[in-house]
This record gives C-alpha cells, sequence and structure tokens, in this order.
C-alpha cells in the first residue's frame, strides 16, 4: 500500500474529527475555543480520547498541554514531535490550529496501517492558547512547554474574562506556579525535530493553484499592543492650524506605514504591517467634537532579524515626525517582541524531494502568520511546517480548507516521518 | 452713566448666576447639563428665577423653550430676541451657551439701571437642546421653537438614556405632538431681530489679543452621523495585495480630507472638516485581525453654499477612488445638511458703530461653529452675533472666557438695545 492509500484511508478518522471539534465550538458565526476556557477544554477531549484510541501515552504540562505519544524503539533517543493548537480566535474557523493535531493523528494511523512503527517517541502535541488575540501573549503553550514564557505573562488578563492566564491554567489543570519559575516540559535538546501542519492564512496556494505550500521562514515580529496618541478634545468650528487632533495623527501613521509597506513590496522583502484597533474612546467621542485622543494596536512582522529592526526605526522616526509636526504625544506603551522563526534546511529540503517523489505540486512559502513552530526554532529545535491551501483567509468564519488538500500535506508528513523515523 | 458703566454694575448678576450655573452642573471635569435632561432642567430653574426678580413674564413653548420678555411700550410691535442655550456637551465647560443668556439678562439689568424702556417687546430666550452630540439632530429648540424642526427628529435617541427626544421633551413640559405637526411659537415676521452673544470656540480673539468679535456669518454644514466602511476581517498575515482593510480606508479617507483642507486654506476659502468618531468595533477588532468594519462620522462646514456643494463632490469623489482602490464599500448612511446662515448687514454694521463709539477692540468673524441664530437667519429673521475671546476653545472643561471679556460683549449687545429699541 501507498502512503497515500494509508492516509486516505484515515479520511473518516480525519473528517470525524473535524466535524465533532466544530460542533462543540459552535458560536454563530463560525466558532470559538477559548483557551484555557469551555472552548479549548471541550477540543483537548476529543483529541485526548482519539489518541487513546490509537494507544497512544497520554501526559500533560505546567501549561496544560497534551503530549500523545507513540512510543519509539529506543525511547532514549531524541523524539520528534508533531504539533498545533486547538485554540481559535472568537468567531474563528475550524481548521486553524487543529487542523495541524489531526494530521499528527492521521499520520500515526496511516504509519501503522503501513505497518511501520518508529525508531523514536513520536509525540504529537495539542497545544494550548497560540492565538494571541486572548491574552496578547506569543505562544503561551509552547513556551511554557519550553519554559520560554516572558516575566509577567502569568498575570496577562483574557479580553473577555478579565481574569489572569495564571488562573485559567490552573482551572485546567496546569500549574501556574511552575511556569512562572520557569519549569519546562520539553527539553529542547532532547528534540530531533518539530513539525506543524497548518492551513494557509493568505490565498497564495489558491492564486498559485498548488494545495501544499513548504515553509520557508516564520515572521518576527515587533508589537505595540496598547498604544495611544494623545492630542486635544476641541469644538468643531476650531481652525486647522490650532487642532491637535488625535485620530487624524493615527490616520497619517496608518497610511505612513502602508506606504513603508508598499515600498518593501517594490523591492520584493517581504513584511507585513497590521493595525487591529483603531478607535476613538467610545466615551468621549462624537460627531461635533475634535478627538482629543487615540488608541491603536501594531503589529509589525518580517522574516529577517535586520529588516525588522530597520522598520522599527522606520516607525519610531514616522512618529516622531507626526508629534512633532501635529502636536500630539504618542504614547506606544510596552513594546513586545517575537524572534524570526528560522526552518531547518535539511527539513525543508527532505520534504520538497518528498513533495517530488509522490508527485505533490508545493510552492515555498513564507509563513505569513506567526505560529508555535517558531517558539520551538528559538530554543534550537530543528523545524519544519507544511501549509494546506485554504481560500478566504483565517481567523474569520469563513475559512475554506478542502479536506483532499489536508489529506495532500498529510500524506507529505506521513512520508517524511515513515523516512526520517520508522527506519 | 454711562453703558459701561451700567454694564459693570450688573457684574455680581452675572458671576452669580455663572456660578449656579456651575455649581448645578459639575460632571468631573467639567459639566455636563444634558438637555431634556437634570442637567439642563436646574439651569432653565436658574435663569428662570433670575428672569422673574427682574420682572420679567415668563413663558413656554412646545419645545420647553422658555421666553423672559420685558414687554415693550407697542406689545403689537415686532420683537427682538437675545437667545442662546442652557445644555452642554458632556464634560464641557460653563460658557458654550450659557453666557449667551446671562448676556440677556444683564443687558436688561443694565437698561433697566439707565433708566430706559423699550418701545418693543424685548425677549430673553433659553433655548433647549442646542448641542447635536446628544441627539445628533441641529438646533433642536430653536428650530422647534420656529416650527422647522426636520421630519423625524422626535424620534431621534439621545446618545447615553437611548430614549427618544419625543420622550425628553415631554418629561420636561413639552408637547412632542405640536411639534411633529410643525406648530411655532415664534412667527418670524413678528421677530424684528435676533441677538446672540457666544464664547469663541477657537482662540482666534486670543491670537488677534481683541475681547470681541462681531459675526460675519454662520456655516452652513453637511455632515454624515453614521458613516460606515466594510471590508474584510482577515489574520494579520495576509499579503497586501489581499487586504481589504476597512481602517485602513478610513485613515486614508481622513488624511485625503485634510489634505483638501490645507487647500482651501491656502486658497483662504474659509472651512473645516471633523471626523469625531473614527473607530474599529470593539467587539470584533484585536491586534492580530485585519479591520473589516470601520465606523465613523463626518462634519464638513463652509460660510458659501457653493463651497459646501464642491465640497460635497469633492468626498464623493474621495470616496470613490478609495473603495475601488482598496476593495472596500462605504456605507454613508443618512445625510444631514444645515444652511449657512446670514448675518443680517445693518446689524453688523450698527455693532461695529458701536464698538467703535464704546472704544471696544472688535474682530470681524466668520463664527467657527453652528449657532442657533443660523435657524433664525434660515427663516428670514434679521441676525447679529456677537462672540467672546475665550482661551482653550469650548465642548472641553478648559474653557477660559473672563467675565471683563463677557462684559465688554454685553456692553456693545446693551448698547445695539439701547439704540436701536429703546428710543
Amino acid at each position: 500500500m501507498q502512503i497515500a492509500q494509508s492516509v486516505a484511508a484515515s479520511r473518516a478518522l480525519a473528517t470525524g474529527l473535524f466535524d465533532t471539534l466544530r460542533r462543540d465550538s459552535l458560536d454563530a458565526p463560525g466558532v470559538t475555543r477559548d483557551p484555557y476556557g469551555p472552548g479549548e477544554q471541550r477540543a483537548h477531549a476529543t483529541i485526548e480520547q482519539a489518541a487513546r484510541d490509537l494507544g497512544l501515552e497520554i501526559a500533560r504540562d505546567a501549561a496544560a498541554n497534551l503530549y500523545m505519544t507513540w512510543p519509539g524503539r529506543d525511547r532514549a533517543a531524541k523524539r520528534v514531535v508533531i504539533g498545533s493548537h486547538l485554540d481559535s480566535v472568537p468567531h474563528g474557523g475550524n481548521f486553524d490550529g487543529a487542523a495541524g493535531v489531526i494530521a499528527g493523528l492521521v499520520a500515526v494511523d496511516a504509519l501503522k496501517r503501513q505497518g511501520l512503527a518508529p525508531a523514536c517517541d513520536l509525540t504529537v502535541m495539542a497545544i494550548r492558547a497560540e492565538e494571541s488575540v486572548w491574552f496578547e501573549v506569543s505562544y503561551i503553550g509552547s513556551r511554557g512547554a519550553l519554559g520560554t514564557l516572558p516575566d509577567g505573562a502569568m498575570e496577562a488578563l483574557r479580553r473577555d474574562t478579565r481574569r489572569p492566564l495564571s488562573a485559567h491554567i490552573a482551572e485546567c489543570g496546569g500549574n501556574p506556579d511552575a511556569l512562572r519559575a520557569g519549569a519546562r516540559h520539553l527539553d529542547p535538546a532532547s528534540l530531533r525535530a518539530y513539525l506543524e501542519v497548518h492551513i494557509e492564512q493568505a490565498p497564495s496556494l489558491v492564486e498559485a493553484d498548488r494545495p501544499v505550500a513548504i515553509c520557508t521562514g516564520i515572521p518576527g515580529n515587533f508589537r505595540f499592543p496598547a498604544a495611544r496618541i494623545e492630542g486635544a478634545y476641541d469644538h468643531v468650528g476650531l481652525p486647522r492650524r490650532f487642532r491637535r487632533d488625535a485620530a487624524l495623527a493615527g490616520a497619517e501613521f496608518f497610511v505612513a506605514l502602508d506606504r513603508v509597506w508598499e515600498e518593501y513590496d517594490a523591492r520584493g522583502i517581504p513584511m507585513a504591517c497590521t493595525i487591529g484597533r483603531f478607535h476613538t474612546d467610545a466615551d468621549a467621542h462624537g460627531m461635533t467634537i475634535i478627538p482629543g485622543e487615540f488608541r491603536f494596536s501594531l503589529d509589525v512582522r518580517a522574516y529577517d532579524a535586520a529588516v525588522l529592526a530597520e522598520l522599527e526605526r522606520r516607525v519610531d522616526a514616522i512618529i516622531a515626525e507626526i508629534e512633532q509636526r501635529r502636536r500630539v504625544r504618542f504614547d506606544i506603551g510596552a513594546r513586545a517582541r517575537a524572534a524570526v522563526g528560522k526552518v531547518d534546511p535539511s527539513i525543508a529540503a527532505a520534504l520538497t524531494a518528498g513533495a517530488e517523489t509522490l508527485g505533490i505540486p508545493v510552492l515555498q512559502l513564507g509563513s505569513p502568520a506567526s505560529h508555535d513552530a517558531a517558539a520551538f526554532a528559538a530554543c534550537g529545535v530543528p523545524m519544519g511546517m507544511l501549509f494546506v491551501r485554504n481560500r478566504n483567509g483565517s481567523h474569520n468564519p469563513r475559512e475554506a480548507m478542502e479536506i483532499k488538500d489536508f489529506l495532500a500535506a498529510t500524506t507529505l508528513l506521513t512520508w517524511w516521518l515513515a523516512e526520517e523515523c520508522c527506519r
């Protein structure tokens, strides 16, 4: 039996799990799997049961991540982790995150059907709390597992409950004190590789008409989670020369950043720039009041640390110029940063060779988004990722991954595991 | 006794009323005199008592405006109205509106001290609900008095109570059904003139170092009270070419309008453009979500109907260009319009002559803001306005009118009444 046929035979396992996850997290429009809350908990229960059905060993760590391990012939050998997350954004799609966990289980099922067994431990990892919209901390589950969470992370408040991450983690059986002390469940030196399958979060594969992409890198970023512009509230009739309009300063900032991005696009240097929150104060604004205060968030990402540093200097220069000209003040607040996630060249090369062997048309693609894989790469773990074609982007209910594309990516993952771990 | 001395002798009346109004409406920072609510009601009670103490006749109309009349020798003659409003924006200053009503009472007091009496009825009018931030309907009180409220005004909801104007008016002793039917208390043909004293809402008089300005015109406007941009919510990693960012479209719109204003300033054509509300959706936005929806309000004003029409065409063209280039859709919602308020040339000339006679240095100034006076002008009532120097703008707690400037403007008003009505 070919690998592709073995994986195709696990199609019902995959669709059954996707359907159960969706049913358990419906929150029209879309699904909500709130991290360290009921939505994510139900998904963890479903995936854990499926892993038990496959005969995998179950473990959890201080961050309540779920490890589902197929023991290798040499249990002391460095292990391979196949992971992704089970949480979603509010009213998100069913595939962002979950596809990577299910791909791991399907690969195990297919390898078993092939009569193969791993030389080293092969762990499917269901990671917690990847979506930073909730706690505004990146990679909570994966960095919790690796002991690399930033100081103060446990005190971050979830945007809806306004309760701290520590309380949420404790409620789900984790140990926030151990995480505060920097405890780690995964020693990077004990890991041979981390692989992640994820839906693409842009339509580049749709545009290129290919089902699967091999990741060439995960962007690092700098972020202003809660920036503020202070101008002066004034009457609608105030002449232009007297105004200190905070919202207009925000508008100029946004337009200037878009120009920078346009310039980088023209130079062929990949980056992205997003202002997700951009607003006057709902308690103070009005049709006849010049906005004296404006708030925004910023996420700037690129695949190269030097480009990121250059962009941060550009952003600071734009702010200084607007502050001076408009007589406003930008209060950036705390800046957050995530390192660039480098893909292991030998993993990428092996996956490319596998796609060739299997006849799967692939694209080489920089990840548009951040992923847990970057947290592993930051610790020196050899990392690789596969993207599945997906129309309509993600973080919205219109995600549209087709199961045949998912099976193509999973076939390539399974091929890699067979070649690299089952000999 | 000179007019200026008579007015100066009423200083305690003025400061006592300002202090009482402030004390009764303190709402730190600043004052709140909510229209057709407790804040405005308390101010009406204070002013009514002061008018009774001056021996004036008291009347109210269907919009619960307060008329305080010094009967003239010929009660059938056309009467003169000195008016302004008693409501304020939330957390506004103490002088915006109230100064004009108190100026009327002080003028009556000073004329009586001079031993003068009016030939025609002289009415001080405390107008309701001028601040459109609350119901987003312009000139509610004055248009209610003149029977020119637009259809549907009674159904407008107050931004904080979410209750209709009709309910608020009824609660304050008014008659919303009569207003719906277009009843009017003031027949424009029965009015000889409408004069209003108001603090300046920009620091032009501070800049020019003069205490008083004679109004040359009140701007008309067009408004989008509740406009919306529809793009697509997407993931933070989406490449630039795929994005339909509603907030960025909003930012470009704002910056483009500011460029238009800069151009008009350079051409010496007075106008103003304000986007008071400018925001992503608090329920849906997030640091890692491209905004798919954006909301804003717009107020564009100018002193010439042709300029306003030209500006509206420019705005529509900017919207069409952004819609096409950014693949978003602007839903402007209902547009509102207010006509330009023309100042009566003979009133302006008389006030200018009076300032010369009295030795009060004045500026000729287009009103930066809208005022009830425009509603009277729109009905053909001869209208004039005086502005009082005021540092720090209005619609904010930092309003800073000095009482000596107020008395200078009131002296000019009193002089006009003595010359025009008491002979």
